[in-house]
């Protein structure tokens, strides 16, 4: 049986797989810094060749303004495609788009890390326990998202291994983006470019999140979308003197208080009108289901300084049903007038606060963008304006909990790891899937490895080999799964 | 008759006044930013040097903690005195302080300023009509309060050209300040240390103030008081991810612009238990004289891009009342969360408000400030804390209207510009005068000669040459009819 060939060969291979996903880590392909474009574009080509040797054929895809040079202002994309569709014996089956990305977070505060961000360090030993972390390559992107991407890469090359075929006979198109950590910017309209050719995949698959413990896979089913918007208001054409003025005229760092502090009602519920109207009502089993997980909000909280009285939210919710079925909003910045040491006695000209709305399915970002300014204007203090500014966001993605892939996904992680995975969504937004549903039609399915304590976007990030290993083993069984179902 | 002979040179010597004075604007005297440290003692000096050369003895007094090098913790008091208590002849008749400040306000947004702070520039010309302004000097501190000071400095210089005589004979205790723009916070300690010297003054004169108008001089008798203060909320321990955290966990934005919103009830009023118990009620007669001054509220917003609909505050008040007789809160400053451009789903570990209060006789400083920190902490959001600073403020003062020393001022003025000053007061607040009431006994008068559209505290402070004109000449003739009361 192929299955067993291709998971004795991730075993075999596993130390050269490690040191392989280390060479990819020394790349500091910090997208969002110009001065490592080039770095970026080596991440992608080791990814591109990686690929080739398991027998896909690769496209590296420019992205953004064509330049004279032919290159394009973005970084590119890693198309890989295994078994394309009109092929000779390969037309029927599942068709899986694997996306990942290869660029890193910056890595300030560098003086922060115990060992230079892109020299991987493999350190401890064993498999860790709910406590403490086992064996773990320290390394900026070691989680975040090449470790993730690697046990997929090395699934791809075990099965060209064990069965000789490519991707062991299944069709693959492979994703990989290097712009995530830089807004994706270029991601839209790429995928607007490919939809056609994207439209003809079943189902996406991710692995860019986490599990809930080191002994407790998660598929996740569902993210979060986002709505990030800037808002400024002005009062006078100038600053003002704040003993002359103070009580004789508008200060918008008083009246945007006051109109942002009307967000929301005594229960914590967005009382911007319609703004609920398109949720997907919780559901009564996945309530029980949630119920059920190994998750302590107290634990939770104790992690970030806080005791139990700080679980704070929406009413009649508890934290992971907030988190995962509910949309909520949060001013993530807000500045206005002297914010310099000491004092200084001014009425400011403007005040500003970005403000962003995590969604949840069915919310459609632009429409409550809309209604989040239309809000603000129907509340603005007299003799003051509104600047509007849209940052973009994405939609929210959960998939159908009676999904075949999901449940493909799910017996994998079994399969691979002895444990049944649980069924989780996640708060954050991972806009590629919002895009790939809107623009291609396409569910996504994460399958993720991370643990909670990875330290993903801050100093000392690290990837666990144990997860290393249940990831790579996950990928090789969801492959045959595929297989199986391509009648393999 | 010497006031003539003074009010000549004056005349004669104002262009080389003006150019004095652009000398010491030229001084970047930041009180607030330790970078400045030397040049706020360059503009001490400097002064200290001009009112030498008027005959004045001068001290150049330390402040704060006392440094190893002699050189105190705070910036220098300038002291001078002329014909000083015991002096041969000057043993009887009015013995005034003069009190100024020789420090600036920081100079953010620089890019608004058309020219840099502090390469003093002469604009425009003639006298500047109701609407449109006259020749003036463009700088930081050109009218608060370098200018204002440099009218009496020039005075002093006239008299004793004019007489021979340093301050024409009269008995004056000259003191300026290099910290009324960072909270004179060493002023108190210096002043209680002097206690003793100061007494023997009658009064204190200050020019710090405002006229009504381009051709309305005004005399302020009463000065709003101050509290500033800072509070910051800490909820987590570290910044969160507000995907994984947002409608989970307090949000330090939220939660301060929640709490600081119910600063103010539906009618303006400040909402803290207690705060108007101390207020002195508004006498009829008050308001029946402010009603006919030449002032429109009109006028006054269109002058900073506002209409009427911006005539905000108090309920029941009108726009000067608000001002000069009413207390009110103001947020000077708000930051919290990310800042920068474009986007960051962060949930902050804090945020922060500058929040200061305007008082008006004879509510207390400190008990204000106390019931404000007790509001907060009644207010305080589940899961959080607060860090609550002082950044200091002063008394109200209010002097009465039948004091001698006013009617002097304001005749003077009359002289000075063949227009009887209107009698106002100002929702400003100058510490000092709270502090020379408390701790010498003395009344202030502020005899000022600013525009409403001088842009104090904003970027392109101005200051009008017929202003200057119009307060030197005043301060020659305020020295005269001392001079009278002398018995000269």
């Amino acid at each position: 049986m192929s299955v067993n060939a291709a998971l004795e060969w991730v075993g075999r291979n596993e130390q050269e797989g490690l040191e392989r996903l280390m060479g990819w880590l020394r790349i500091p392909s910090i997208s969002t810094d110009p001065k490592h474009r080039e770095d970026v574009r080596k991440a992608a080509d080791w990814a591109a060749a990686h690929l080739r040797e398991s027998g896909l054929r690769i496209e590296v895809c420019e992205t953004g303004q064509m330049g004279a040079d032919g290159r394009g202002s973005g970084h590119p994309i890693v198309m890989a495609y295994a078994n394309e569709d009109g092929a000779a014996g390969t037309g029927s089956g599942p068709h899986v788009l694997f996306y990942g990305h290869y660029d890193v977070q910056p890595v300030d505060p560098v003086n922060l890390w115990d060992s230079p961000p892109f020299e991987p360090r493999m350190v401890g030993e064993g498999e860790g326990t709910a406590e403490t972390p086992g064996a773990r390559i320290v390394a900026r992107g070691a989680c975040d998202d090449k470790g993730q991407v690697a046990m997929f890469l090395e699934a791809l090359r075990a099965w060209k291994h064990a069965s000789g075929k490519t991707a062991g006979g299944v069709r693959f198109t492979v994703m990989l983006e290097g712009e995530e950590e830089s807004g994706s910017v270029n991601l839209e309209a790429f995928l607007r470019e490919r939809a056609a050719e994207l439209k003809r995949c079943d189902v996406c698959l991710i692995s860019d999140t986490g599990m809930l413990g080191r002994k407790v896979p998660a598929i996740t089913y569902g993210v979060r979308g986002l709505v990030y918007t800037e808002v400024t208001l002005h009062g006078a054409d100038q600053d003002l003197h704040s003993g002359l003025w103070g009580g004789r005229a508008p200060n918008p760092n008083n009246d945007l208080c006051r109109v942002l502090s009307q967000l929301w009602d005594a229960d914590g519920r967005v009382t911007i009108p319609g703004f609920y109207d398109k949720v997907r009502p919780l559901g009564e089993d996945e309530r029980k289901a949630w119920a059920k997980l190994p998750f302590s909000v107290v634990e939770a909280l104790k992690r970030i300084g806080l005791g139990r009285e700080a679980d704070r939210g929406e009413a009649g919710y508890s934290a992971l049903e907030r988190e995962w079925a509910r949309p909520t909003a949060e001013i993530n910045g807000i500045c206005g007038g002297y914010t310099g040491p000491g004092a200084k006695t001014v009425i400011p000209a403007h005040a500003s606060a970005k403000v962003s709305f995590r969604l949840v399915a069915d919310q459609d970002p632009a429409a409550i963008r809309d209604s989040f300014f239309a809000w603000c204007r129907s509340k603005t203090p007299a003799g003051c304006r509104w600047e509007f500014h849209d940052h973009s966001g994405g939609n929210p993605a959960t998939v159908g909990t009676g999904s075949k892939y999901l449940e493909a996904a799910s017996e994998s992680v079994k399969e691979a790891t002895g444990i049944r995975p649980v069924l989780v969504k996640s708060g954050g937004s991972i806009p590629v899937a919002g895009m790939l549903k809107s623009i291609c039609g396409l569910d996504t399915i994460f399958m993720g490895f991370g643990l909670d304590d990875d330290r993903v976007h801050s100093p000392n990030e690290k990837f666990e080999v144990a997860c290393y290993r249940m990831g790579t083993r996950s990928h090789v069984w969801f492959i045959e799964r595929m297989r199986r179902m391509s009648g393999h």
